[in-house]
């Protein structure tokens, strides 16, 4: 749940002195997104998202965020658009913290994911993948494999007591992951968007009543890794049904389009489960890291980080490309 | 902070399909509101807003409000009007809870007030009043001066341990208020808003960049009472500093503007001082209430309910109307 930082209508009124959007009709913060602060914002000019970066995200890499989104959203990609000031910066500052404002995009997320949603979800992922080809920042994945063993070592001290030898399998589970990690220079490496959840894609029906992609958000965990980590990261976020149990059919349906857009060497096919893998300790050690490390009374709901021990689990026995779909 | 209720995107067409408002574009929740579940709906007819009511609203008092608010608007006060379905309801049922979608008011809520927001607040609260003499449904105030003492009771237990001496204290400025509470009969009574803090009243500036109200939204305490009561919980809410002193100026601005539109009466000013305590008290002991029975790790903002405890003690010093600015 998110609104940290509370705006007062003069600091937004100038605040908006400096873009050419109209006088302000109207704000209201948004009750999604976790790591800012967000306000659905009216002007003269239509809506806007206004976005506070709080203190989780690092000021010096919004500059890549923002450009990332410019490029792709130019690309033709539904992504949020940075709106630029009359100086030309996106990227301001607001009741002392860096803010922007990105256009609307209209959408409903999912929240009962459907099968009938894996296909345009892999359909619009190539697409981000091909449209971030020609971005030449780049910007290292600070959660992905070398950022997972001091994660865990956070984590020692408190996580036995979220489950009893919940530490010694994680010990062994990374120490594999890691042995079986891709070489670099083996899979094709781009931008990806590295969280990828059903709360950051927006569906519209089409005229058949299908669901259609209609916006990707919040791109704050975005960074340049291996194109089929995203994959795995969605095969995690979108293919486990409530019960715990993988859907192979939206598996394969994420996959399939997917490859349509952009096909998938042999070699990140056979790499998948180890993404996969992958993925789940990523997801589960930040929970796991938030859970220990959250005072009891604090206002922030905390995710369950054994959901991912069952993904985990799951994909440790699931060694064939296949058994997940693809 | 708000959102209680998850609604899933095929329940939420489900609902609309009862509706004539076209397809659904977009919602997203809001985090502002206390009691109840809110967000921000977009359709093909517009921008509402839809309203899942928690456990702390009473179903059978959802008629009053609704009705309420469609007889002010109906006589172009700017406020919320209920959405009536395709057979005619407002007040449906959405998640197993009652819901019911109002039309989306432009304006934002003073985050700072000013001294030039007293006078349009006045005066609307004055419309609000004479726009709701006809309006023949009546509410008892389960919040006023009957409600007192057993929401005291209820603090006994625990109230001296937000500050020792406090109970004592409450017993004897309880008791004070309602030795000196208007009888029956001698001021007039109406529909009153009864909860008219600054974020439920929305502004925007007119041509000369002066505030005007756009809207006057959260109906869910209204009820039957004194209309100069509701005069005095704006006095509470708007026209103190955030050092704790009392700004005669905004007092008397609030007061001038709304004897502009509907006249006090001679008694009306002569009670406002002990109606300012009866509000200040009736904050007080529901915070006090909530402070002293919510859960340390509940998800909830508690509101310090000290800051009326020096409200009360003002107004018990203040006792003539003036020094109030009436």
């Amino acid at each position: 749940m998110a609104v940290y930082t509370e705006v007062t209508d003069e600091a937004l009124r100038a605040f908006l002195a400096d873009y050419a959007l109209g006088a302000l009709l109207a704000y209201r913060g948004i009750a999604e997104g976790v790591e800012n602060s967000n306000y659905a914002l009216r002007t003269e000019r239509g809506d806007f998202i206004l976005t506070l970066y709080e203190k989780r995200v690092d000021p010096t890499e919004l500059p890549y965020f923002l450009g990332l989104m410019e490029h792709l959203a130019r690309r033709g990609l539904p992504c949020p658009t940075p709106v630029a000031g009359r100086d030309g910066r996106a990227l301001r500052e607001l009741c002392g913290r860096p803010a922007a404002i990105c256009t609307f995009l209209e959408g409903v997320w999912p929240r009962r994911v459907r099968p009938d949603h894996l296909a345009p979800l892999g359909d619009a992922l190539a697409r981000l993948h091909l449209a971030g080809q020609d971005f030449a920042v780049t910007r290292p994945n600070a959660l992905g494999p070398a950022g997972w063993p001091p994660l865990l070592e956070g984590c020692r001290a408190g996580g036995d007591a979220v489950m009893p030898g919940l530490i010694a399998e994680l010990d062994r589970q990374l120490a594999a992951i890691l042995a079986a990690w891709p070489a670099p220079g083996v899979l094709p490496v781009g931008q990806i968007h590295a969280d990828l959840f059903p709360d950051n894609v927006f569906f519209l029906p089409d005229a058949q009543e299908r669901p259609r992609v209609s916006g990707l958000i919040d791109f704050y965990f975005a960074c340049t890794d291996l194109l089929a980590y995203d994959v795995a990261v969605c095969l995690n976020a979108w293919c486990f049904e409530s019960d715990g149990s993988f859907n192979v059919t939206k598996g394969r349906a994420l996959i399939g389009a997917y490859a349509a857009v952009r096909p998938l060497s042999a070699a990140e096919r056979a790499a998948l489960p180890v993404l996969c893998r992958g993925a789940a300790i990523r997801f589960l050690l930040t929970r796991l890291y938030d859970w220990t490390h959250t005072p009891a009374g604090a206002l922030v709901t905390r995710k369950d980080p054994l959901e991912y021990l069952k993904k985990l689990r799951f994909f440790a026995l699931a060694e064939t490309p296949e058994a997940i779909g693809a």
